[in-house]
């Protein structure tokens, strides 16, 4: 048996990245195939109590370090309990952020420390996805759409319009850099629209 | 004014050793010292959560690495929470267990994670005390101790006596390897004598 396919959804919050994830998912299981939809941070039990310490509380309870610790550590747990299981038997993994949100996060925050991120994902993590759509909103549209979630985890929407505005062009020199796994979709459109260009791109790649 | 002075004590569960970091604390106390008494892992708020979810669950919870990466971000947050502002302010630091730990442990558990437990090391704390006392104690004995405790965070010490006995060879080679800044303290001793002798340690260096 050959080893499953592992697609990853990136954005800044309030892009349709959730949604078009869940959406791919669904068109995927309705052709009978063995999907695992997950997400970052968290995806496996212990990766999410990890989420919780890195979710709530104060914006700046932690320093850019111990945030790239804990989402490392955080990462590696979801790799071993839910990601490589499910790839291994075959199932298609469709994970909501992976690494390359730390990348992002991290180059337009504190872009010093995107070295020791590069470095942890090499020493522990050492996967990249097998396809990946990043898709691309304008960042006050975003704004607006994720703070109205009101989900109690919005630490990093809490930063502000000029840092979504940082993390979209982040994302999209993200998918210029890696042409040969990730597709820039442009997430200003009809959801189903979206999704079925997604589909598209999913089945016929 | 100048810069504090960082002292560690280490040694196997039930050795004594967070009882000497105690009557060390007390006794510079006495003498009008700014005293800062703290332990890992834990020993700043953000440290502390993660050290629950360290200690407390099924010691299997977490692999090797991933519990490296959740070690290394609570010492991050304590170091820059606690052992550096004190330091700063010109104040004695004592911890109950600090990086040696997680050196020796690894070391007796999986050695060849050593390397990523140095590299870590290199890339996010890069400092060692000046002084720590290594507390050398017959396993069967600390075992025993240690076990009568109950804490309720035994998650080491019930990985059984085998594994204590690697352990305290490896605190040994480590005392051998720094002299430059480690006591190796014989513990099977009355506490009392034990404390004398790592006062005087400290004040005479």
């Amino acid at each position: 048996m050959s080893e499953g396919r592992f697609i990853t959804f990136e954005g800044i919050d309030g892009s349709g990245k959730s949604t078009q994830a869940r959406l791919l998912a669904a068109f995927l299981k309705a052709t009978g195939a063995d999907i695992v939809l997950t997400r970052e941070p968290g995806g496996s039990p212990g990766a999410e109590e990890i989420r919780r310490l890195l979710v709530e509380g104060a914006p700046d309870r932690w320093s850019a370090e111990t945030e790239i610790l804990l989402f490392t550590a955080a990462r590696r747990d979801h790799l071993e309990k839910t990601i490589e299981p499910a790839l291994a038997r075959g199932a298609t993994v469709i994970s909501d952020r992976f690494a390359d949100s730390t990348r992002v996060y991290q180059g337009a925050a504190r872009g010093e420390l995107r070295g020791l991120v590069d470095r942890l994902h090499d020493a522990v993590i050492a996967r990249e996805p097998d396809l990946t759509f990043v898709i691309d909103m304008d960042p006050a549209e975003a704004l607006r759409r994720g703070l109205a979630r009101q989900s109690g985890e919005d630490r990093f929407e809490e930063m502000g319009e000029g840092f979504q505005e940082r993390l979209r062009a982040g994302f999209n020199a993200l998918a210029t850099d890696h042409p040969e796994r990730c597709y820039l979709i442009n997430g200003a459109r009809d959801p189903d629209e979206i999704a079925a260009d997604i589909a598209h791109l999913t089945v016929n790649r």
